[in-house]
């Protein structure tokens, strides 16, 4: 079975999502980032990254989000997440799972994380400064140009949804004026209304 | 026939590599990031994310290098760059091209490109007198952890393997003391051997 580390309020929400639209058997451990659990020898020796999620199968362990998300696609071919077989089609959704991993989530990182880039306090807090600038600009171009809707990728729901979504909650906490992003809300809605999304809410206690 | 859009000096030398080693038809745009090739309307009407690079294909334009690199081997499947035929392969792969992608190039990016998470000019300073520290703990994971040998994956070539060699090739630029590396080093020795790198080298200008 399926063994899913996560933190309850980081983007390892994603994969978490993702597994409950798959119909997964799995379990889920919650870990405390504040308590530091990331940076327990155990845990190190699951994920030397010290970071979630971390998603544990019979062949070994995964890490890094969107990796996760392809490879629970595609155990569960039969499921909402279902990827297109056409090479094009699945580059387009790694594409956007890859803006959000490697722009959005950075952008967002700086609010809490600044420590990863820099060790002066007044520079760490100048980062913490231009995160609903840097964030918003990211949901700017997701809004304007990479969202077709009603889903991520248009008429289909794919592994682009649940991860969208968790960064959209964290649109307001970020200082993003959400207003500006109808589309995203709209988004952000459906995903809500998902009975997977309220079974992740419901297990990640 | 595939068209890349790429800056000589950029990590878009991944996929130049990869399209060699793919022996795909192609033409090179080369692209100059200093001059701002990269922020004309043009430009941005291909790629609205104003970075490179960017593939045009027959059914539209790809984004994000490890998404690129996955469509590239996925085209061409009886090439250097096949794919696992097995989930969890294929997201091991996965998993290590966006750890390049998602940490380590994030973390060298924080030496020229600052201001993409702050405008003060110390904070700026700050930032780039810590990637010594960052990049070199991104590599140390990888010389002790995440790769294999001879290749990233082990016996096979991936395209993990271009991917690495760029971040590799920069590695003193960045401060950090290659020494400390040697399989990196040792994969950096192989990569620059390969007729495919001499090539992508021929043709970058």
């Amino acid at each position: 079975m399926l063994k899913l580390f996560y933190a309850p309020d980081s983007c390892a929400r994603a994969v978490h999502i993702a597994l409950e639209e798959a119909g997964a058997a799995y379990e889920g451990v919650p870990m405390s980032l504040a308590s530091g659990d990331q940076r327990t020898p155990d845990y190190l020796a699951i994920n030397p990254k010290g970071r979630v999620p971390a998603l544990v199968t019979e062949q070994g362990v995964l890490t890094e989000t969107p990796a996760i998300l392809t490879y629970i696609a595609q155990r569960y071919p039969d499921s909402a997440l279902a990827l297109p077989a056409d090479p094009f089609g699945l580059a387009q959704i790694q594409s956007f799972n890859l803006y959000l991993c490697a722009t959005l989530h950075v952008a967002h990182a700086h609010k809490l994380r600044g420590t990863r880039w820099a060790d002066d306090p007044a520079a760490i807090a100048e980062m913490r400064r231009k995160v609903p600038e840097s964030v918003g600009a990211c949901f700017a171009l997701i809004e304007n140009t990479l969202f077709r809707g009603p889903w991520v990728m248009g008429e289909t729901f794919t592994i682009c949804d649940p991860y969208l979504f968790v960064f959209a909650e964290w649109m307001e906490g970020d200082g993003v004026d959400s207003a500006r992003f109808p589309k995203v809300l709209g988004h952000r809605k459906r995903m809500a209304e998902r009975p997977a999304v309220a079974r992740a809410n419901a297990a990640r206690g």
